[in-house]
């Protein structure tokens, strides 16, 4: 047994089952070893970005990290932005990065670069294997650091007379850490701050967001009348069938502001104190009003879930009831605008749908449609565009029973296009909406914000996606994913639920 | 006049008339300044990895440096690739990054990161400007690093407050560092060395490539029967017309030993002595005989084409006389084969054109054909695959009165095949040839090398393109360039011949 093939037996031991890689010659032995670890699924993607947003995708769905096996440091800076998302949402992911051998790096032959400085602002833990014999302790220690609450990317650099050479005999176990217990001190505290009714924010991210801490939270707003909202930019939010709806706060930070306006206290449970996501001239970098206070029931890496149940319980909340719930919306007709394909997709998504929302502005409204039947939301944490169609095919992969619907603007869509051929290869049920207002929209929003309400000719061709037009439907086909267009809202609700009834990837690009 | 302003006026002033971007909020007032500097052309990519490509390309064909935008650590992250080429081009280039007001880094908002961290490995110099008063001096000194012989990556982040804030009324002026002059003691050595004769190699990389250092190479050669080979992986070369051709230095590194066998003794010009691209099991790093003696007459910063001619004069070569050349090659017919694909493309390759040559497996053969008109090949430089498309932008962007022909591997193609819009969107004279074995070709071969013969299913789909099939011809639709597919090399003869000869941008998929 060599190096790589002890590292990919740890994995595998300790529950991992898919490596996303786009491999090089450093990482040969670990492709080699990928065949000779029966149940390790190697999912190729034609760009590194697709491997990271996958890994990310799928650790938001299974909560186990997946690998990724990138090709020195210029592989690893493909991934880096989707590594960027990734270390927002909290995902645990284990990225195999094959290096020189040891001896040759004084080379500095062409490939060569500081692997780690690369890694690690995107990283939570980065490591360099320094012997074949170590390399599994090494992998068991990076899915340690993965699985570390409330989860992170771990970097393992390869050398690669690490992979070739004779490993250990040990396959060293993987030593989960558990995430903190419920802190009853700050249970107590908040219960009493929350008490005093609609001037707190009960403000709630990451895994409060899951059907376990919404509902605990909708008893706690119920025993104390106080305000729930949760964090802009979520990892993952569980929606429809009983679950409760909250507010999501704003995204530009007077909004935000606004919403908040009027808080007291905040009390806040798996994510931090809400910040701006840019910060604007004469303005600030919290969006939390001056006068509020903030306090913390649960840190991201505690025990969220548990926390908010037994602050629930400590409030004497009885049990969680359903109350009235958004209904599901109509099939919209007539033109297509960004709040009738928001809603069109809301009207015929199927039950257990995943939806990646990376729709940017044509998809503000969607998660205003909160009802129907249960599905999942996952968001852009990190800012970093190109996320949407990679985490897609990640989330295809974790939940293969469940229908993916990447819900996509066309701008980010174009970082990362090549994971729509990852989703034909490996037959992923994924239903790609494309918002194709050909236009950076975000960015002329941003310019008026900016001072430049009328920009100049240079500064308005690079907000515009057209001329030429993308035509995302040949751009499917060249990768292998049968595609429609279409140009009002009844032919994007015909499209769509065509689409969602049928085996494998498709796309629909929708012209606002 | 903002801080903004300051700097692309201090770069206009400076001579750089071009800017690849593609920006985001932090990078709002320095899009609005490029309609506020006339001459400065901002050219937009549709992800980062082009913008960087274009830029070496760019720098490669003009000297000098273009600007890159960038949006943050991820922007900077999916350029990095290209940027690594770039610094192994010695391409200068000034990366422009946005970043958050420095009053905003606390809060740590989604898109913070560590930049500097991101930028360092591929760039020659980094910094962060501080106050919108010293921004245009910081350009002023990031040009300055550029262009620091032989040229290089320079990074220059730039928080939000530093843009628009107001700038000082000065426009420093960019002080160009000339190259070392020739160094005669070298010279002189190296004279010396030379004249020994066949045992002694002239090893050629960097500016030596460019006419001037080849001519004087075939003077010294001329003057004292030495061997004259060039680098594998040049930025640059010139061929054809009434050039010498050189042997270039194969790429696995026992080809390479073998091809520098019998070599006593080796003088480098304008590059590094020559070693493996990777280190294999049982390998050396260096492709230089143990028994052969390494000197320098000019290092790659250093004054490369004069110091040939001072050498060659030094040795009383006579001026140069082109000796028996290549003929062009007659244009194939028959089978679409790796080898008549290179030859049709030598065969009807127009007076002037410009050559990026990311066509990996499938383009080996091509540099055997070195006859013909006038033309320049940009290669590979780094290993960083996904240059071609981007490199061809920046290069037709820099010669718009030359065909650019990008010859492209299908792998390689796909990291960074966004490039095909901007070549749509800006009219670009470029025909793109891509290379369609649907196959990592070269991992094929490393496969066997690490051993493994036969591969298993896993590790044989990760070097697979199909299925399924890439469509080039509906890729290169949906991003707005014409495209052919062929099969024979008849037909790729004509389709090539039709495409170099009509304006704008076109592609052609020759399956093999």
């Amino acid at each position: 047994m060599n190096g790589a093939e002890s590292m990919l037996q740890v994995a595998r031991r300790a529950g991992v089952d898919v490596c996303f890689a786009n491999p090089g010659t450093t990482e040969m032995q670990l492709v080699a070893a990928l065949d000779a670890v029966p149940g390790m699924r190697a999912v190729l993607g034609l760009f590194e970005g697709v491997c990271t947003g996958a890994a990310d995708g799928y650790a938001r769905m299974r909560g186990i990290p997946a690998l990724t096996l990138l090709h020195l440091g210029p592989g690893l800076a493909n991934g880096l932005a989707n590594l960027h998302n990734a270390r927002r949402a909290h995902s645990p992911i284990v990225n195999l990065v094959g290096d020189h051998a040891t001896w040759h790096l004084g080379a500095d032959a062409p490939l060569t670069s500081d692997i780690e400085s690369l890694a690690r602002p995107m990283s939570g833990w980065v490591r360099t294997v320094h012997t074949a014999a170590q390399a599994g302790q090494d992998m068991a220690d990076a899915l340690a650091a993965a699985l570390r609450p409330p989860g992170q990317v771990a970097s393992l650099v390869i050398p690669q007379e690490c992979a070739w050479d004779a490993a250990g005999p040990d396959l060293p176990a993987v030593k989960v850490p558990a995430p903190a217990a419920v802190q009853e001190n700050r249970v107590q505290a908040a219960a009493a701050t929350l008490r005093q009714g609609a001037a707190t924010v009960l403000f709630l991210g990451g895994r409060a967001l899951r059907a376990r801490g919404l509902r605990a939270a909708a008893r706690i707003a119920a025993a104390t009348g106080c305000r729930v909202m949760h964090e802009t930019f979520f990892a993952r939010l569980e929606r429809g069938g009983d679950l409760p709806v909250f507010d999501r706060l704003p995204y530009f930070p007077e909004q935000a502001l606004g919403a908040l306006g009027g808080a007291a206290d905040m009390v806040l449970a798996g994510t931090r104190a809400p910040v701006a996501f840019f910060g604007y001239r004469g303005g600030a970098s919290s969006v939390v009003p001056d006068t509020c206070t903030v306090s913390v029931c649960a840190q991201p890496e505690e025990a969220v879930e548990d926390t908010l149940e037994a602050l629930a319980d400590h409030l004497g909340a009885p049990p969680y009831a359903p109350g009235s719930r958004p209904e599901r919306p109509a099939a919209p007709s007539g033109a297509l605008t960004p709040d009738s394909l928001c809603q069109a997709l809301a009207a015929v998504q199927p039950p257990g749908a995943i939806v990646v929302d990376e729709a940017a502005t044509s998809g503000f409204a969607y998660t205003l449609f909160a009802g129907g039947d249960p599905h999942t939301i996952l968001g852009l944490t990190g800012g970093a565009i190109g996320q949407g169609l990679p985490c897609a095919v990640g989330a295809a992969i974790a939940c293969p029973d469940r229908r993916v619907i990447a819900f996509q603007a066309d701008g980010s869509g174009m970082y990362t296009v090549q994971a729509l051929w990852t989703m034909a290869r490996e037959g992923l049920d994924v239903t790609t909406l494309v918002c194709a207002n050909r236009k950076y929209r975000i960015l002329q929003f941003e310019l008026m914000r900016a001072g430049v309400p009328e920009p100049g000719r240079q500064a308005a061709r690079l907000t515009e996606l057209a001329p030429p037009p993308l035509d995302w439907v040949s751009l499917a086909r060249g990768l292998g994913v049968p595609g429609t267009r279409v140009d009002t809202a009844d032919a994007l609700v015909a499209e769509l639920r065509r689409a969602l009834a049928a085996p494998g990837p498709s796309l629909i690009e929708a012209l606002l």
